[in-house]
């Protein structure tokens, strides 16, 4: 893995909604991805496999879920929004 | 990921009612879906496929299972109704 | 997805007993695929697949758990029980 | 699925001990598979080849960890042991 | 499954440090695969496979990770260490 | 697996920060393989498979979640930054 990646962005879990918290799961997501797989020009190739693919579709979803609890703990479900 | 689509109707966790909780949970999963593959057309082609192939019924069913446990962790599980 | 289609029976994740609570989890996760696919005649079909196919089964195993997890936190583990 | 089937062998997740704990989760996910594949000589016959698939043995392995999780939260992670 | 494997070595969840933790969360998912596939000749076999097969070794550390938080939930994750 | 791999280094799961946490869990997420898979050689043969398969890239940030989220519930989500 590039250690120059950030693979949380701001480095903090704290966000002032839950839209911003999932929008934050989504990009944890693809850092990941991206830290893993450093060459843009292979992702972009790929993306064009799993954007058509739908189990990969279904199991991006499943990491998103996955990240997304995290977050929503971290801000304690957002409970006063 | 077209930045217009809202990842969470409402922008809250919070729910009136467990099924409520288990709608919103059907649709995030969808939206991260939608988010990942937003052409409608292409969409609707997947749809034919996983609609009818068991794994992946049973896959979605573990994404909403995950999303779920989530939003009713946000709703203190509705314990009250 | 058919909006007519009740996800949570009783409306509640609230049960008498973890065996209870256990039918509700495998009642859940049927109804999400119940409305990923609404065609009885499909379902019936694909049944006679997952039904004989190892893997499947252990999925549906790891989707119940799932489900289970967030019930049985809803209910306290009916620690009293 | 047979509503004869009891999921949850004497209705509780509280064990004396760890070891007691994962013997009901290894239980638990096995009469999942039991209520929806409920011929014993198709099980005995899926048995023969989860049993030497990598793959299948290391979900079963997954369907495991998620039922401990479980029932070790249940009895608080048997901390007085 | 043979009734002779003991499926949590030392019959409990606390262990002294992190690392030790993690090296339970590896035995115990090993000890569930050994209880379904008790021949060790076999399980010699398939180690053969899922140790050069990269979606074999990367399911291992998501069964890995899961039997992790359990066990790290159960040592209130160290947090004095 | 070789007794002598570290799987945890410092064998602490606290960490400074969200971001540091993250690089803990894609460090620890990945001495689970090098445990199963000790030939280096292997390793490096394996990544230009999965780093180049759109599934394994997805299976991966599963475990990566799957570890961060544990590691971030030890640090109590790092609330305080």
């Amino acid at each position: 893995m590039s250690e120059a990646i950030q693979l949380i962005p701001g480095n903090t879990l704290i966000t002032a909604s839950p839209e911003e918290g999932r929008q934050l799961a989504v990009k944890m997501s693809r850092l990941i991805i991206k830290a893993t797989q450093p060459d843009a020009t292979v992702r972009e190739r790929l993306r064009g496999i799993y954007a058509e693919d739908p189990m990969m579709l279904i199991a991006i979803g499943q990491t998103v879920a996955a990240e997304f609890a995290t977050i929503a703990a971290a801000n304690d479900y957002w409970k006063g929004k």
